[in-house]
């Protein structure tokens, strides 16, 4: 388990890097919700996605033989976008694996950072395939998406910042995928809020942490399914799970339409542009008044990588 | 004019009612333009637009006679919004004259703070007609969109925001159209930071400011004329006339073309649902590397209430 000491070095590591990105507030959503609501807007980070902050922190600790030969990695987007921009930065290259299906604003994100691209299909045997072979001929190293403690000290730092703000949050609310984002939060809140509750927000459709969670063992998802929200298209890893189990207060889920109609909620209202995965947790905080009627809430907004032909909303 | 004391009472006046909005930098901004960009992020402002604080700045030094029987304008929209949530949080009727052809999302957020509206055709003689009518039947006061030394130190207030965090700042861009924001900016930094040139930033195809500012006399448009950037599609006052002539840098205009452009580049790049108007500084400072590149110039969002069908990058 990562020590309060490791979250407060990977936040200063990386701080120089990365936007110290804003909280807001905006009357009418507390008004439709009954509580107090903030939202942290990684939206607004570098390369749009908190996930700038997990790959600079991780890339920060290579060696100088480690960075030689680059990074790569496999993503459906906001990773492989965070790593380009760490390896470019930083004077690396990077090799990024992604599904042929993977939004064109990511794609044009990580080509024009000067990565790399290796299409493969979209499955994870096929992700992994293809980036053991580009590992091979480059020798570069792998930077996972979520699965590392150095990522997950990263991404922790969101909350590091919002929880420094508003310390007397009730809940605080993030999406959950491979499990990345909701672990350090709820590292973050254990160590600096802990009367803070923290609460993972995920798909109906691909309710695989929902699962493990309840269970307490690890769960996959049934081939076939999907989600709109398609930063949240993953299963957690054996570390991203255990730490879950063990801190996280609950795990809600809702359909694809609650998604749906706080997407649209986010842009009308916030006037930001949110990606579907950062719509998760504000349908979850709509959908259960009863828990959060009267509350603080923090609301961590992901990320705003957005293909606008797939925003169901935007069509007339 | 307006002295720094009455700027300051006005900050203070309406800081419990308004949003202290975020500023905000974007890296691939900076790396375009050759400029370090900073951006406030008033279209995160409450109603989705700076409009609140001249409105609320107005309406709260209203007598309680004057509060009596409510408050009228006539808008195209946003000061619509925010005079209609003044009136509301403030306990006081609105009433309000709207064009046919005003967006839907402007109608539909005056409705839904409780405001009455008035149709009438999209001329300044109609609506100037339909508002005189309805202050007759109600007794309602009138509270001007820009031309009126209360509203124009509201609006002052994001400006002097702005300048506290960044003081070292040398070009401040916002857009014009009545002028209330464009004096306001310019008088804020007149005050807190003389060295910053304000410049204001119009449609070429609606020039009556830079031909006004140009020639030093009050100018219209020709009939017929029209802009995207449906907030600006007004003149300048004959108070923000004359406060613009004495203390405004320059005054520079942009092609329908080069707004669409940027006001694309800002929703893409910056994660930002900003209204054309907006995207008006954002195109001058594109167009004029020359002038703005290795300077640090802020630029005032005004406001994000958009209809997704009047977007033209968002149609497939």
């Amino acid at each position: 388990m990562l020590t309060a000491l490791q979250l407060s070095e990977a936040r200063l590591r990386i701080a120089p890097y990365v936007y110290h990105t804003p909280v807001i507030e905006q009357e009418a959503i507390n008004t439709l919700s009954g509580a107090r609501v903030f939202f942290k807007c990684e939206n607004l980070q570098k390369i749009g996605a908190f996930k700038a902050r997990g790959a600079f922190n991780m890339v920060l600790q290579l060696t100088a033989a480690e960075r030689s030969c680059g990074v790569a990695t496999h993503s459906s987007g906001n990773h492989a976008q965070a790593l380009a921009l760490a390896a470019k930065t930083l004077g690396l290259k990077a090799y990024i694996v992604m599904p042929e299906g993977s939004p064109e604003a990511k794609k044009k994100g990580v080509r024009n950072l000067g990565a790399e691209i290796f299409f493969c299909e979209n499955s994870l045997e096929a992700r992994e395939r293809t980036l053991q072979q580009v590992m091979e001929k480059t020798g570069a190293v792998f930077i996972p998406p979520y699965n590392d403690l150095r990522i997950i000290a990263g991404q922790a730092s969101a909350a590091a910042e919002y929880l420094e703000l508003h310390p007397d949050t009730d809940f605080l609310l993030a999406p959950v995928g491979g499990g990345g984002l909701l672990s350090g939060t709820a590292l973050s809140a254990a160590y600096l809020s802990p009367h803070t509750k923290v609460i993972g927000c995920e798909p109906e459709n691909m309710n695989d942490a929902y699962r493990s969670f309840t269970e307490k063992k690890w769960q996959g998802n049934p081939a076939g399914v999907t989600s709109m929200a398609d930063g949240l298209r993953t299963t957690l890893g054996d570390i991203t799970f255990g730490i879950i189990c063990e801190i996280v207060h609950a795990i809600y889920t809702v359909s694809e339409q609650e998604i749906a109609d706080a997407w649209q909620l986010a842009w009308e209202m916030l006037k930001l542009i949110i990606e579907p995965s950062s719509a998760v947790p504000l349908a979850v905080l709509l959908k259960y008044p009863q828990i959060f009627s009267g509350k603080k809430v923090g609301i961590i907004f992901s990320g705003g990588n957005v293909d606008y032909a797939s925003v169901p909303f935007l069509k007339g």
